[in-house]
């Protein structure tokens, strides 16, 4: 099973390879000098394959699930060409996020922009992973119907990240701490918009293009409305873990310190707390939420126990877990579309529930 | 004549109002919060209106030359969404330059991220300038035939400027000297790349989609190849005429101090200069260009007169006019195209010329 695992992985490492020297042959043939080349498969290299991958990988799994058989190699590496696209998007985001974050480490090294002679010139760099994604799909899908679809998915994906971030970073700076910017409405709309789309909706939408599943507009049996009206909540409650795994978990269990307290992150344990404190307890969060002090972030996760926010957060997993197989449970049995086509399926859904459901890190 | 470009500058600028009112419906209608819907306006009217407009003017202008007659209200808008996207384009990269450039004001204001509460937000900011292209294309062009040449477009032109940046800054980095990498081959590169493209270009080729006009591949008598033999030169022009302003304009003159050799840039001087020199005065260019001294900048003017930086400045001028006429010449005097068909016109790219020819600022 575990190798299994790791195969799969080093085959989307491999498709990788050949994508960037896909990247690095445009850019050179433009006439580009030897040092900016130098430069960009750098970029590349330590930016866009160190991380989990799941998001890039689901894509390819996804379209196994929807044809229902193993995928011919040309068919294999088209997939892979779209989950790279997704994780050239996250790079994106990450590269940028963390000069905006002030962030030290990236997957357990230093940031981008924190390495030699880079600096600020990640900013540059981050926009060409970007453009990468649009080199890549005129490439690879210029000569397909739903090529102008991959890119308007792409574009409004994009745009929507980036929403969730311009409010992210003005209801939660590091620096100021206002708890009564915090909501829980205002963690939906940042963890819908800034995660949910891009690492869940994004993955499945392309799978379906590519498999050949077509929009039906302005129907209720649209097979990317479903799969947004599943993929969003489970996208939000993916995310609603993440918070509670970094105030609960330990780092030998997370990988990590937690540090969404001192922070000062829009986290759901605050905005959970946030609703339930009494006057007394909301003046201990307001005194000591986003300070960089540990006694601080004591008494805030004494509050976080006083008002219950471990219980809330079991209650949450079963009802997030109820609500989704329900929707999940919608689509019919042997799969929704006409015969002979291919079918949005039940299992695309289970199998990211099933590997969220319970996770401990 | 004052009159006449004043009101088209007002007519163009009022366009500006709609596309904005509908960027910011289309974000509100997401459910984006009072303050974040605040915040994107600011953004929007700091940094998209306040330039010289002459990039996006420029597509309303060779639309009405390509149809050779007034626009209806319907064709106008719709040509200045397009060029409201390139002045989208250019806000989107001179947010996130002035970033990477440390730079301190622009267009006579501090420059975005130096304003109050900003700071590094300004790079999600410019992520969401370059994104409100891709939001307003769809909703204008998404029913045309060229809608996907358009995003093609815009792709290609994006990533090209980025590759021009890349090089400019690891060529020219602020804090460092090394006239070793500078060659007026690498300026010829940085220019083409970084300005030529998104600045000639890409206006005329987007009046030119619009204005039903076709590629015809692998011709060589393809418009928009034409085209880009013309404008990349032109651009090329524009640009070493720039850097020549920086050196020899009077502030009075040109409406800004020059600063190119106390910034270390790769200007067509400082490589003209370099490639002219004597051992003894390249010796004075390495220990003087780059500082923070006005008397080591003084020294290098000195060095570029006496390599003769303005005569060949003026030679190039006057060689450069002739080129770009002689390629303008190449169309047929009625134009290039089909009887009944909207042709591609001399005028357009004459109309670039005269307004560049010899100016003074």
């Amino acid at each position: 099973m575990a190798d299994l695992k790791a195969q799969k992985r080093q085959k989307f490492e491999h498709a990788f390879e050949v994508i960037r020297d896909e990247l690095l042959a445009h850019f050179a043939s433009n006439g580009m000098p030897k040092d900016a080349q130098e430069w960009y498969r750098k970029n590349l290299d330590y930016n866009v394959p160190g991380g989990k991958l799941n998001r890039g990988m689901s894509v390819v799994d996804s379209v196994e699930i929807l044809k229902g058989r193993a995928l011919t190699e040309d068919e294999y590496f088209k997939a892979a060409v779209l989950g790279w696209g997704v994780e050239l998007l996250q790079a994106f985001f990450l590269v940028s996020d963390d000069i905006m974050d002030a962030s030290i480490t990236r997957r357990g090294q230093p940031c981008w922009y924190r390495t030699e002679n880079v600096g600020m010139i990640a900013i540059n760099d981050s926009f060409m992973l970007e453009s990468a994604i649009y080199y890549l799909l005129k490439k690879h899908f210029r000569q397909e119907s739903y090529y102008v679809d991959l890119l308007d998915l792409f574009h409004e994906t994009t745009y929507q990240t980036e929403f969730g971030q311009l409010i992210d970073l003005i209801t939660a700076p590091e620096d100021h701490v206002d708890l009564s910017k915090f909501s829980l409405e205002k963690h939906r709309l940042i963890v819908v918009y800034k995660t949910a789309y891009y690492s869940f909706y994004l993955p499945v939408a392309l799978a379906l293009h590519v498999s050949g599943v077509k929009a039906i507009p302005n129907s209720p049996k649209d097979p990317f409305t479903i799969a947004s009206e599943i993929l969003i909540p489970l996208g939000e409650y993916f995310q609603v873990q993440d918070d509670w795994l970094d105030f609960s978990g330990t780092p030998e269990q997370i990988g990590k310190i937690g540090t969404d307290i001192i922070d000062n992150k829009c986290s759901w344990c605050i905005n959970t707390a946030l609703a339930k404190a009494t006057p007394e307890q909301r003046a201990i969060l307001d005194a000591n939420y986003g300070k960089k002090d540990s006694v601080a972030e004591q008494k805030v996760k004494d509050v976080f126990y006083q008002v219950g926010v471990p219980e809330t957060f079991h209650k949450y997993e079963e009802d997030s877990y109820k609500k989704i197989i329900g929707l999940i449970e919608t689509i019919p049995e042997g799969g929704l579309g006409a015969d002979g086509e291919v079918k949005l399926k039940r299992e695309i859904f289970k199998s990211f529930l099933d590997k969220i459901y319970k996770r401990q890190k």
